[in-house]
């Protein structure tokens, strides 16, 4: 049943890979030629494991866990395939480094130029944002039937935050609708960037990179050789592409007054007003007037909260509290249900509504309290799964920041190198900075990385269960 | 009724300041006419409090915990004035952040120089260590009867670890067994040091250091003077400190097989050794030999994992693996039931347990598994609380750290100088290093550490209480 489905993702990844195969066309590139290969590949694995007999249709927690860990496994293998033998990207370690990255839209790079590459490279590398930003699985779930509860599985394991809610009665329904919703305000925002005299195929990776929140640039200097228009429409659609699509399927049905009174949207936004006023307060000296550093500091928390990545500015050089707000937004992420990254604003909610509970125990042991977040009761289950995770987040925090230590660079470079990877951010501070890349780091370091990243996209637990021995076992 | 006790730990304080009285004496200083004085203020406050007439002698979780931050604040402010006085620190805040780092065992001065001090006032800096290790109310319960269920809900909020377990079935008496071994510990302590050769005024002192697990030294170099055979002393009763004490409760009423089996002083044991054969391994080029390497890297991390704060080196010029294991043992800390700080290694068991039960969960979604610790199965309580204690402890150092920036300090330095204070530990990297202080910091940033030290010491939970509206009010 497994490789059913990762036959599907590799058909799936085969239909995508036409796409830079056409800009390849347009361009008149040799690089095509690769693609097409890489996509016949993809497609014979794909039809071969798709015709594996399926003894059973059913799909249980662990077996939507499994499957999602390695179709994202799989689907990266493939897809750094056309790096190496393009020759763009000839380390298979860093080919690997680079399509993890796009796929689970953090957006660091090992390049040191990118505006070297040809068009279909670039066109690929901010497509796999798009891709992975809101799943690969979520939208295979939207094409494929399949029986039972098998679907709300898979969902549960792709989709990022503590709780998946079902905006149709049937999932199918759902992730149609989420990617109807994606499609539609990816177009919307290539259609302001045109408007803004951006090129179109710029306009095109750009949106795919603030779709996702991903974060790849074309340029070397990410976004700051466009103009203030350009980047302040980035800024905005970096900011809707964190929001819950919650949010949006609530506004589209027309219930305003649900929609306005979303505890985590509020908060989410009040966090990006709150921390952008303090950047811009504490840049005083550093631009030509408020304005500009206002301009910077929207832009940059916006790229931050949302774990997109690009830049406007070298944040590494502004002065320590910009840079200390911006560590912590790396933390905080967008919302659930977004394609943003981080711990995610929800699961900051319900900690502080657990913390407020345990302080009113001790002022009235007898009393019963349960923890309500938007008129629904927080389920037990669902605050103990956060406790875990936050739990063991922190492990694969320090457990990595201490193999990073290896390679002799400082304790900065490394702790945010971490933060920017499991939070699928992109750039860190340091060596690690929008200015600079992720090529210093060893290979080792680099797999180190690439973990870090699938454990953020896919919130660690279905990672980590690939390395629990009963996973493996049968019934 | 908080009144009555805080009248009593006044009246306690009066009869710990006759000590250094004492000291003054016999060194002839005329600092001792100070410690006089505060002592008798100290008195007849503490007679005046005691005064106040009784209404109920019955205590709840909220009266325990509120008593245990307002007894430490009161102990914290009286215990300052000797230093302010004898004009040692003439500043009220730098004195009260001293007082503070002693109470709660951390050891981070604000001193530049430490040997200009007079014996009296080095007595008491090192003195509060010792009263603060096991807890001056765990002090007063062995003294002072108490009704009903007074005294566990007072030991509770004072003890560090996420619970308490009681050696006897009278709280008192536990509290006298607790007080026993940790004087029989100094004593021996004191009698190893002596055997070296320590003149008898550094042996007190640092027995009292190191028992308390606080980490002031007499020396502005602090360890790094004496001779290898006392820093090798002190490096094992560091770590005696650091281990809970039901496993010396259990040593002596001859359980022994009970007490190899603690599996929290198994792992800490476990911990240490790691530690020190790793860091040992990558001091290779820094030290003659690969045994004055692993002297010394024994000793800094039984000196940290405990969060004592003694050094005999600077550490802060290790490289970087070695001083990114440091940071991490400062957070793990010692074990529960001991004086040392830290989240604890305890906590740290239950965390991971929990951990495996989730993805047990996911592979086996009916199976119902409870969460077992040496034999005894984990509370749904303790483990909600640990939950709830490590995102409060996270949301604290965020705090901290982010108020810390305004002083425009580099980020290591903040980040390790609330991971030294909030753990008690003493000495951090950079300008907070072991060879430097915190003197550098603003007033505000030192009434934020201050806070951060009382919240470590008191495991948060008391302190935040103090700021919640519903525990002033009436029942």
């Amino acid at each position: 049943m497994i490789r059913y489905i990762i036959g599907w993702i590799l058909i799936l990844e085969a239909a995508f890979l036409s796409l830079p195969c056409i800009v390849a066309a347009i361009y008149q590139e040799t690089d095509g030629w690769v693609y097409a290969a890489v996509l016949l590949v993809c497609l014979t694995c794909g039809l071969l494991l798709k015709r594996t007999k399926i003894q059973t249709k059913i799909f249980f927690a662990r077996e939507g866990l499994v499957t999602v860990s390695l179709s994202w496994i799989v689907l990266s293998i493939f897809g750094s395939l056309p790096f190496i033998f393009t020759g763009a990207i000839s380390n298979p370690v860093d080919a690997l480094f680079e399509t993890v990255s796009g796929f689970t839209t953090t957006g660091a790079s090992i390049l040191t130029d990118v505006e070297a590459l040809s068009h279909c490279n670039l066109f690929w590398r901010s497509f796999t944002h798009w891709i992975g930003g809101m799943g690969v699985l979520v939208f295979m779930l939207a094409l494929l039937p399949l029986t039972g509860g098998s679907h709300m599985n898979l969902l549960k394991a792709e989709s990022p935050g503590p709780s998946v809610s079902k905006l149709a009665p049937k999932v199918q329904t759902t992730a149609k609708i989420l990617y109807k919703i994606y499609i539609a305000m990816t177009l919307i925002q290539i259609v302001f960037l045109l408007i803004g005299k951006m090129p179109l195929f710029d306009a095109l990776t750009t949106s795919f990179g603030s779709a996702g929140t991903g974060g790849f640039g074309i340029k070397n200097d990410s976004m700051a050789s466009y103009s203030p228009y350009l980047q302040n429409v980035v800024t905005i659609f970096m900011i809707l592409f964190g929001v819950n699509f919650n949010f949006y399927f609530l506004l589209l049905h027309k219930k305003f007054r649900q929609a306005f009174h979303f505890s985590e949207v509020r908060l989410y936004i009040g966090i990006i007003l709150a921390a952008t006023a303090t950047i811009a307060l504490s840049l005083g000296n550093i631009y030509d007037n408020f304005l500009e550093a206002l301009h910077h500091s929207a832009f940059q928390v916006a790229s931050i909260i949302t774990t997109t990545g690009f830049a406007t500015t070298d944040f590494n050089l502004w002065p320590e509290v910009s840079r200390t707000i911006l560590v912590m937004l790396m933390f905080i992420g967008a919302c659930a249900g977004s394609t943003g990254g981080g711990i995610k604003v929800s699961r900051f909610i319900i900690l502080m509504k657990a913390l407020v509970k345990e302080l009113h125990q001790y002022i009235h042991p007898k009393g019963i309290k349960t923890i309500h977040i938007d008129g629904h009761t927080l389920g037990h289950e669902v605050l103990r799964s956060v406790n875990v995770f936050l739990f063991a987040y922190v492990l694969i925090f320090a457990a990595s920041s201490l193999l990073l230590t290896f390679d002799g660079k400082d304790l900065i470079t490394n702790f945010t190198a971490v933060a920017a990877t499991l939070n699928n951010v992109g750039p860190g501070l340091e060596l690690v900075g929008p200015s600079s890349n992720f090529s210093c780091f060893s290979m080792f370091s680099k797999l180190v990385l690439t973990f870090d990243m699938l454990a953020g996209r896919l919130e660690i637990f279905p990672l980590l269960l690939l390395f629990v021995r009963d996973t493996w076992k049968k019934f």
